[in-house]
This record gives C-alpha cells, sequence and structure tokens, in this order.
C-alpha cells in the first residue's frame, strides 16, 4: 500500500467507550488515529475493499463447513448521520450473498403486540453471514425514552434484556460491533437543509425529522444513558465523529477489518480427495 | 463515455428467446452484439456502475412515495455458469438497502411439506426494491424432471403454476427478467478443474457436481421445455452465452439497464413546502 496514508492508531482503540466516557466530551470533526485528509482517506477506503472482501468471503466459506462464526454491526445515529452511507460505501463492495442487511423502520402493529426483541431476533445474522442493522433494538430505548413512550423502569428492563440477548449472539459465534455515528448538532442542520435544495434528495428528506430534531439534547442524554447501561466486554460500543463523512467510513470499515482479523480466519480445508476428484472431473 | 466500448445491438433484442427458439444452436463462446474484447467489457461494466445505481435509487426512492414498480432477475444455470459473479459484480455495486437477495438451495424438510412456490412468494420482491434469485422455483421443473423426482403431469402442474405466479407478479409492478447463463460442458470441466487447483477456491467444490454433470443432456433437453412451456410476454427468458465471463455480466448488466429504463422512473417530487422547510430549518 505504498502511497497511502494508513490509520496511526486503530479505530477500535481510539473510539472505543471506556470508563467514564462523556459523549459531550467528543469532537464530531476530529479524526481520531487519522492524520491523512479526505482524499487519503478515500484512497484508503478503496484500498482496503478487496481485503475486506476477502475476509468476508472466507467467514462465508467457513460457515459451508460447520464454521460458526459470523459478524453483527450496529450502525445507530440520529438522522443524516450517515448510516446508509457506511451501508453502501463500505458494506457495500462485499459479495451481496454473505450481507444480511435489516433496516429496522417504526415498527408494524404486528410487531408492536410483542417484545421489541421479537423482530429483531429473526433479523440476526446466520453463521457466516455479516449483519448489518440501520437503526435496532436500540431504537427502543432511545427515541422510546426521549418521548416517554416507555417509563424509567421499563427501559432498565430493557436495557438488561438487551444486554442478555447480545451475550447470547456472542455466544454462538458473533463478533458484535455497535456504532454510533456522531455528528454535531449543527451538522445535521447543515445536511438537511443540502437534502432541500436538491429535488433529486427530497426523498430522503423527512418532515418528521426537525421535529425529532428539537430534542437534541435528550437524545443524546438517550445516547449517553445507552452507552453507561450497555457497553459491555462481548459488545462495545463505538462512538466514530461522523461529521466528516469519509472519516466515518474509513473509521468503520478498519472496526470490521480488525473484527474480522481478529476471528483467525482460514479458507476451509478441503474434506475430499483433491487428486481423485481432478481424475474423475478429467475424465468426465 | 468516449473510448468506451458499447453494444451495437442491446441484448434484449439478441438474447431473447423467441419461438423455435432452439438452446442447441447457441454458442456459449459467442458475445451477441458486443464487438469488443474482455477489456472493453470491464470498462463498459464498470463505466455503466453508477447509472445502474442510479436507476436503482430512483426505483427504490418510488416506493417510498407509494410507487409500486420492482424488478426481480432470476438467475439459472449449470453448476459454475457464473451466477455467483453476476450477483458480486453486477448487483454488488447497488445500494444494499435496496437490493433483496435469496439464493435458493434444496428445500428444507419444513419447505418440502408446502407446494413448491411456497418459499417463492415469500421472497419475491416488495415495491421499489430489487430482487435477485440465485436459482429458484426453476430448480423444481429441472433437477426434478432429470431425476423423476415428480412425474410429466406434475412437470406440467408446475409449468402453468409459474406462468400464473409470474404474471402475478407482473400485474403489481414487478419487472420480471429471466436469465439462463449458458455455459458449455466443456467450459463446466474447466472451471470444476480449475476450483481444484486453488485451495482457496475448495470450499466452492462439491463433489455432487460431478454426479449432476452426469446428467448433461437432461438438463438440457429441461432446459429446453422450460423455455418451451414459460417463456411469456410477461416474463421472457434470456440466454447468456456464459463461458466468457465479463461477457455474461456486461449482458446481464444491459438486460437490468434496459428494465429500469423501461420503468421511465423518476426522483420523486416533493410532498412538502420546500421552502416552509427550508426556513424552519434555518432556525431550527
Amino acid at each position: 500500500m505504498a502511497g497511502v496514508v494508513e490509520f496511526e492508531k486503530f479505530p477500535s482503540g481510539t473510539l472505543k467507550v471506556e470508563k467514564g466516557f462523556n459523549l459531550a466530551d467528543l469532537d464530531p470533526d476530529s479524526t481520531p488515529g487519522y492524520t491523512g485528509n479526505k482524499a487519503d482517506g478515500e484512497a484508503l477506503l478503496s484500498d482496503l475493499d478487496g481485503k475486506l472482501a476477502e475476509l468476508q468471503e472466507q467467514l462465508f466459506a467457513g460457515s459451508k463447513f460447520g464454521g460458526t462464526k459470523r459478524v453483527l454491526l450496529i450502525l445507530q445515529g440520529m438522522d443524516t448521520a450517515g448510516k446508509g452511507g457506511i451501508v453502501k460505501h463500505v458494506l457495500g463492495t462485499m459479495d451481496p450473498q454473505g450481507v444480511q442487511f435489516k433496516s429496522f423502520k417504526a415498527p408494524t402493529p404486528e410487531e408492536k403486540a410483542y417484545d421489541f426483541l421479537w423482530r429483531i431476533e429473526k433479523e440476526v445474522p446466520a453463521a457466516g453471514m455479516m449483519g448489518v442493522f440501520d437503526r435496532s433494538h436500540y431504537e427502543d430505548v432511545l427515541i422510546h425514552r426521549v418521548h416517554g413512550w416507555a417509563d424509567p423502569k421499563e427501559i432498565e428492563r430493557r436495557y438488561a434484556a438487551i444486554n442478555e440477548f447480545e451475550a447470547r449472539q456472542t455466544a454462538v459465534g458473533t463478533a458484535v460491533i455497535k456504532v454510533m455515528l456522531n455528528i454535531s448538532n449543527e451538522e445535521q442542520k447543515e445536511r438537511l437543509l443540502a437534502r432541500l435544495d436538491k429535488p433529486e434528495k427530497h426523498w430522503k428528506y423527512n418532515t418528521g425529522d426537525l421535529k425529532e430534531r428539537a430534542f437534541w439534547g435528550d437524545y443524546m442524554a438517550a445516547y449517553q444513558a445507552v452507552f453507561t447501561a450497555t457497553n459491555t466486554e462481548h459488545a462495545p460500543w463505538y462512538v466514530v465523529p461522523a461529521n466528516k463523512k469519509w472519516y466515518a467510513r474509513i473509521a468503520v470499515q478498519q472496526l470490521l477489518l480488525e473484527a474480522l482479523m481478529s476471528l483467525k480466519l482460514e479458507w476451509p480445508k478441503a474434506e475430499f480427495d483433491v487428486e481423485a476428484e481432478r481424475r474423475l472431473a478429467e475424465r468426465s
């Protein structure tokens, strides 16, 4: 990778939520661990595409031979934080047959008739898969807390249920990576205005977004509470500064690369006699 | 697109199954409608990526405002025909949140307890989605015919059921594109041997593939029967010469582009007062 500016310090270390973490202390404009500029970041993203795709194929291949490893990337963030861009530009380079993507919208009446984890359980990644949640069960302790749709006792019950649920995923071989894309209040305003400026972006604009925006402080408090209650050893949170889209993308790409590399993946060994098969194929 | 070699004749015309069609007459090595070489084809594929992604985004956006249009690409072919490569290299450039991909394997005991279309119905694309089937309900009239798992009367029932099923999809706004990737017997042998040569490809090798390969002639007859019975105006078949992977990819890309362009997609018009929202956003 001559000429490509790499991370000096890995995002898994610099962006991980630790004890005493305070969301308000973070600068959404910053680029922790990375000294390059936008062009450098874009070059790095494209340079590591192939490596990421190869690791994902190994993950997928392993499951065909009994491997149970899998990955679940949970993306959270305020409206316009760039979740869709991460999906498109970081995950989009992987083989679609190994990616299990789910965007969680407001629950349907049927979904509301069950516990909040009912619809989530159905979408967890199978062995070998790269699961991606665009929003998740965390909405049930974020927007629900902000608008008081669940009382504090119920929110506490949900935190505990989330921790048990996520621990169960890791117990069967899932690397759980939770990412909050951290944009500033001012950056959100600019992005909403930018959507209004372009007719081809109007479909992404929701008049409800401004309504939620008015609760910004409450959302930040709800995120802080989430980090305190659900940042576990098996399923840690990473807060990714996201005012610079290019940085958020390389940071999440690195988190995925590190998670995949930590799984120590290998190409499955052939369970058949390669030479015998070759002779049969040649005669076929 | 200066310098890029485009199709002289569109695949929708040259590769479409017509009355009197005979699979045996086709040359899997040919590149109908295209005079360029491999490098030209690869450049074309990459050149049209952006256009395809834009149309797919318009399709997706439309569904957020009541649009019912969607696409279903059905990929069939013998083992090693390149279905996975199409998914990765042609569909892989689209935004994952707009792609509904399903790979149909041998049916589970539960699936076998239902009509063959039961598991298919659950996977058809929702409005705005680009659906992709890697294998499909056609296996139920291909491998089932070849091995006699269904008698001729049942196969006839399935053809009729398939035609009704697909007509119902098009009636609700689905553009159905059925593609058979046509490789030669000799090319399959080479690809199987190539998989045996590379340890990182062993996971893709299935000792059952050689067993099915022995039924090559029966499969070709089953495909020919499928084209005769299920090539309808609303859901036509395209047979894509696939010995040259690069050609198969640009041909399928063109078929998708043509299908999407025929839907006459537009960016949805804003259903809100853009100026009023802008003033609100600026004050927020």
